[in-house]
C-alpha cells in the first residue's frame, strides 16, 4: 500500500463520496486539537525499531516491562479519604475487601498546606476533600489494622510530602515493618502546584531541596519508595491539552532531575524511583498515544540529556486517574460510560496503576457503592475485556502511531521553548505554562459554548428531570473528633522532646547540605504536629505568593 | 523490525523476565479460544492492498463507506417493545425525543410464532418479551404519530417477517407514504431459528421461499428495505464463539443467496439489500477483528462465488447488539461497563447500526431510565470518545490484523466444512451448527466453573448484598386491552373480504412460482389477523419439528 494507492483512493473514492454527501463536520480535531485525517495507512510511516522498540527495552514505547499485564496487572488504586482517619480507614478496608490492590490516600486541604486541624484557617476544611492528619496519632488511626509491609500506598501530598512520608514510616516502624519493605509513592511534585494546583507552601528553591532530600533519603533507606510522582493530571484538569500535560510534566521532571544532579546525586541512584501521574480523558486514541509518547520521550531525555546508564532510569512508570473534569453533574450514570473509556485508554497506554473516578464525583464525595463500581470498572477491563492479554495491542495501528508521533512532536516543541526560557522553574516564574493552559481552557470553553464540542447531557441530549442519587455525607461530629484527638496529643506528649526535635529541624533547615528527612522523622515520632513542623520551616524558608 | 529482532527480544528480554516472575496465567486465550502471543509486531504480516484495501472499496476490510462515521454516524437503534402497542409507542417516542436515530421493534412470542393474542397458546405470553401484534389495528397503534417515511425501523421478526412487513407497509400506505420512501430491516432469517433461536413455523424450504419472495418483492416495490438481516447474534448468545458466529451466519447468507439465484433472481438485483446482525461481546479486539473479517469474507464470497458485479452486492452491512448473555443480575450497574466496551468494539469494527443493552436486562424489561442510559452510551462514544473521527482507527494494529486473519481463517474452515456437507440447510438438518455451538457453550461453562474465566460479580469480586434496582413492570390490564381490540377487529371488519383474501393467499401458496407478498399485503389490509394468515400457510406448508 503505497502513497500512490492512498492518493488514488482519496481521488477516486473518498472525494466523490464527500461531494455527494458532505462530512458531518468541517474538521475532526481530537480533544487537544490535533486534526484527524480521513484515513491513516502505512504511507511514509517508519515503525522501525528506534521508534517502537520492544517491551522492556529502550525506548519503551510499547511498555516498560517485558511482559506487561501478562506478568502482573496494573495496580488498582482508588483514591480515597474523607471525614476522619477512622472513616477513611473503614473505606480502605472496604476497598481492599472488594479486590483493590493498592491504597491511595486523599488528604484534606489543611494537611496539604501544613496547618493543624485546630488552626483558624483549617477548621472549615477539616475532612472535606480528604482525610485530616495533624499528628502521628491520626496516621496511626488511618492505617489501623493495615500492615504497611503488605500493601503499597500512594499519597497525594506535595508541599508536606516529607512530613507525610515521615508519618507513614513512623507507623511502619511501630508495626515492626523494616523501611526496606515499605513501598508506595508520594506525589511530592511541588512545581506543578505553582502551575496548576495551588497547594504550595514554600518558594520553588527550598521546595526543590525538600524533594531532592527525599530522593537521597529514600535511595538509602526506603529503596522501594517512589519518591515523586511528577504530575500532569492537575494541569490537564485545569484545561491543558494532552501535549501540554505531557510537555509541562516532563519539563518539571527535567527540573527535578537537574536539581538532584546539581545537589550532587548520581542520576542512576535516584532516577529509577521517579514516577509520573497523568490524566486519562475521553479521546481514547489520543490518550493511549500520549502515554506511549511519554515513555519514548522520557527514555530519550534520561539517556541522552542526563546520560543515565541504568535502563531503569530510562523507564517512565506512571499512575493514571480518569479525568475528573469530564464528569458531569447532569445524568451522573453516564459518567460510568466516560470513566470506562478513560480507564481503557490508560490500560491501552500501559499504565502501572489506575484510579477510576466514581460517577458521583461531580456532585460530592464518592459513596461506598459508587467507589465499588469504579473498582469494578477496572476489574471488568482486567478480566473480561481481553485487553490485558497481549502487550501494547494498539501497536502498529496506523492512526495510533501517527498520534503518538504527533503528540510527541507537539510536546517536544514545548520542551524546547521551556529550555529556551531557562527551564521549568524560570518558565513557571514567568507564568508561561499557566498562560498556555488558560488559553487551551478558553478554547475548550468556546467549543462547548458554540456546541462544536458536544458534551452529552450538558450542551446536547439534556434531560428534563434531574436524576437524584444518594450522596456521601461527612458525619456531623467528624471535625470535633479530630480536634479532640489533637488536643489529647498536645496534652499527653512530652513537650520537651517535641520542642527539641523542632528546634533541631530548624537548625537543619538553615544548613543547606543537611538532609531534612531524619529531623522531620524525629519530629513526627515525638508527636510534634504537622502544623508545628511546617511553621518551623516557614520561618526558615518563607512562603510563596503567586504573581498576580 | 524483522523476525530476527523479535526473536532476539523474546530470547534476551522476554524469556528471562518470565523465568524471574512467571506470567499470571499459563495461557492467554480470547473469549473464543484464540491464543494471544505476548507481542505482535509487523513480522511476516502482509498488510497489503488485497487484504485491507481502502474504505468503500473491495474487500471493504476497513469499512463499507468511503467516509464511514465522518460522513454519518451509525444509526442508534435501541430495541424496544413490551406490554401493548400503546406502551411501546410511548417508549419509541421517548427514545426519539432522547436522540435515538432509528426504531427497533421487539415482538412478543405469539407474534413471532404466528398466533393471535386470543389463541390458547398465546395468552400467557401477551406483551411479555415484545409488543403483541395480531392485526393491522395493533400496527396502527404501534406507529401512531410516527411518520414512517421519516424514520427507519428494524423489526426482529423471522417466520412471520412477510406478514409484519406487509403490516408495516399497510400503515405506511394509510399515512400516505410511498413504499419507495420506506426504509428499514426485517430480520427474516429463519435458518438461524433452526440453529439457535427456535421461533420457526414452517420447514426450511417454504421458509426460504418466503424469504426470496421478500427479496424479489422489495427489489421491485420497496427498494430501501433491507429484506433480511442474516443473524449471528442468537448463535453467539447460545454460546457459540466469534468464528462460529461469523461462519454460520455467512453460511446461512450463502444459502439465502443460492436459494434466490436458484429461484431465478439476478444476484445484483437483491444482494445490495442483504444485511447482517452480529453480537458484540467483551473481548474488545476479537470483536472488532470479527467485524473486519466479516466484511472481507463476504466481499470475496459475493464477488467470486456468486459472481456479483455491483460493488454494493459485495458490501457486508451490519447491525450490532451488545451481548445480552454477558449481562449479570448481580451488581447490575457493572453491566454499564460491559456494554460500553462492547459498543466500542462494534464502533471500532464499523457497524452500521447499534443497540446497546440496558443494565437491567438480566433482571427484566428495561426501564425508561435504563434504556435512556443505554442510548447515552452510544452518544458518548459518538461525541466524546473521538473514535468516530477517522476511519478504521485500529487498522494496521499488529494484534488486530493478526486477529482479523485468525478469525477469518477459523470461520473459512467452518464454511468449507459446511460446503462439504451440502450447505447450510443440510448442515442444519444434520444438527452440525447446533452441536458445535453446544460444545463451545460447554467449554465456556467449564471455564467459568473452574474460575479460569473470571466474571466480575459472579465467580469473583462478588458482593454480599444484592443491589436493588427498580424494574419495569407490565401494566395489569395490558393483555386484556389487546384481547379487546382483537375482538373489536374480528367484529367490525368485513369478514367476506378478509376470508376471500385468505383464500387467495392459500391458492398462491400452492403455486410455487407466485410471489406471496402481494396476497399477504391484501390479507393484512382486509384486517385478516396474523394467526389467520399463518394458519392458512401452515395448512399448505406444514410445520417444522426439530430433530430430538
Amino acid at each position: 500500500m503505497t502513497d500512490d494507492a492512498h492518493e488514488r483512493w482519496q481521488r477516486e473514492t473518498y472525494e466523490p463520496a464527500v461531494r455527494r454527501v458532505p462530512e458531518r463536520k468541517p474538521a475532526f480535531p481530537t480533544e487537544s486539537g490535533l486534526e484527524a485525517a480521513p484515513l491513516y495507512g502505512p504511507d511514509g510511516q517508519q515503525t522501525d525499531e528506534e521508534r517502537l522498540g520492544y517491551p522492556g527495552e529502550y525506548p519503551f514505547t510499547r511498555g516498560v516491562q517485558p511482559t506487561m499485564y501478562r506478568g502482573r496487572l496494573w495496580t488498582m488504586r482508588q483514591y480515597a479519604g474523607y471525614s476522619t482517619p477512622e472513616d477513611s480507614n473503614a473505606r480502605y478496608r472496604f476497598l481492599l475487601s472488594q479486590g483493590q490492590t493498592g491504597l491511595s490516600v486523599a488528604f484534606d486541604l489543611p494537611t496539604q498546606t501544613g496547618y493543624d486541624a485546630d488552626h483558624d484557617m483549617a477548621r472549615a476544611e477539616i475532612g472535606k476533600v480528604g482525610v485530616p492528619i495533624s499528628s502521628l496519632a491520626d496516621m496511626e488511626a488511618l492505617f489501623d489494622g493495615i500492615p504497611l509491609a503488605e500493601v503499597t500506598t500512594s499519597m497525594t501530598i506535595n508541599a508536606t510530602a516529607p512530613m507525610l512520608l515521615a508519618l507513614y514510616l513512623a507507623v511502619a516502624r511501630k508495626q515492626g515493618a523494616p523501611f526496606a519493605d515499605i513501598g508506595g509513592t508520594t506525589q511530592n511534585d511541588v512545581l506543578k502546584e505553582y502551575i496548576a494546583r495551588g497547594t504550595h507552601i514554600f518558594p520553588p528553591l527550598p521546595s526543590l531541596r525538600l524533594a531532592t532530600d527525599m530522593f537521597a533519603y529514600c535511595a538509602a533507606e526506603v529503596p522501594r519508595w517512589n519518591t515523586i510522582s511528577i504530575s500532569g493530571y492537575h494541569m490537564r484538569e485545569a484545561g491543558g491539552t494532552a501535549p501540554q500535560e505531557l510537555a509541562f510534566t516532563l519539563a518539571n521532571g527535567i527540573a527535578y532531575v537537574q536539581a538532584a544532579v546539581d545537589a550532587g546525586l548520581n542520576v542512576d541512584d535516584f532516577a529509577g524511583r521517579l514516577s509520573f501521574f497523568f490524566a486519562s480523558h475521553n479521546n481514547l486514541f489520543e490518550e493511549a498515544a500520549k502515554f506511549r509518547a511519554a515513555r519514548r520521550m522520557w527514555a530519550g531525555i534520561m539517556r541522552h540529556r542526563f546520560g543515565a546508564k541504568d535502563p531503569r532510569s530510562w523507564m517512565l512508570r506512571f499512575h493514571t486517574q480518569t479525568a475528573g473534569v469530564t464528569l458531569q453533574a447532569q445524568q451522573p450514570d453516564v459518567n460510568v460510560v466516560r470513566t470506562t473509556v478513560q480507564a481503557l485508554a490508560a490500560v491501552l497506554g500501559g499504565t502501572q496503576s489506575l484510579h477510576v473516578n466514581s460517577k458521583d464525583e461531580a456532585l460530592g464525595l464518592p459513596t461506598e457503592d459508587s467507589a465499588a463500581l469504579a473498582l469494578r470498572t477496572q476489574q471488568v477491563l482486567a478480566n473480561e475485556s481481553g485487553v490485558a492479554e497481549t502487550i501494547d495491542p494498539l501497536g502498529g495501528s496506523y492512526y495510533v502511531e501517527h498520534l503518538t508521533d504527533a503528540v510527541e512532536r507537539e510536546a517536544s516543541a514545548y520542551i524546547e521553548r521551556i529550555d529556551a526560557m531557562g527551564g521549568a522553574v524560570a518558565a513557571i516564574e514567568a507564568g508561561f505554562q499557566r498562560g498556555e493552559i488558560e488559553e487551551a481552557a478558553y478554547r475548550h470553553f468556546q467549543l462547548v459554548e458554540s456546541g462544536e464540542r458536544v458534551i452529552v447531557g450538558v450542551n446536547a441530549f439534556t434531560s428534563e428531570e434531574d436524576e437524584r442519587i444518594e450522596l456521601q455525607t461527612i458525619p456531623p461530629h467528624a471535625a470535633q473528633r479530630q480536634l479532640d484527638r489533637l488536643a489529647r496529643v498536645r496534652n499527653e506528649r512530652d513537650s520537651g522532646v517535641s520542642e527539641a526535635a523542632l528546634q533541631r529541624l530548624g537548625e537543619a533547615a538553615r544548613t543547606p547540605s543537611t538532609n531534612l528527612m531524619p529531623p522531620i522523622l524525629e519530629c513526627v515520632e515525638s508527636y510534634a504536629t504537622l502544623g508545628e513542623i511546617c511553621s518551623t520551616l516557614r520561618d526558615v524558608f518563607g512562603t510563596f505568593e503567586p504573581p498576580a
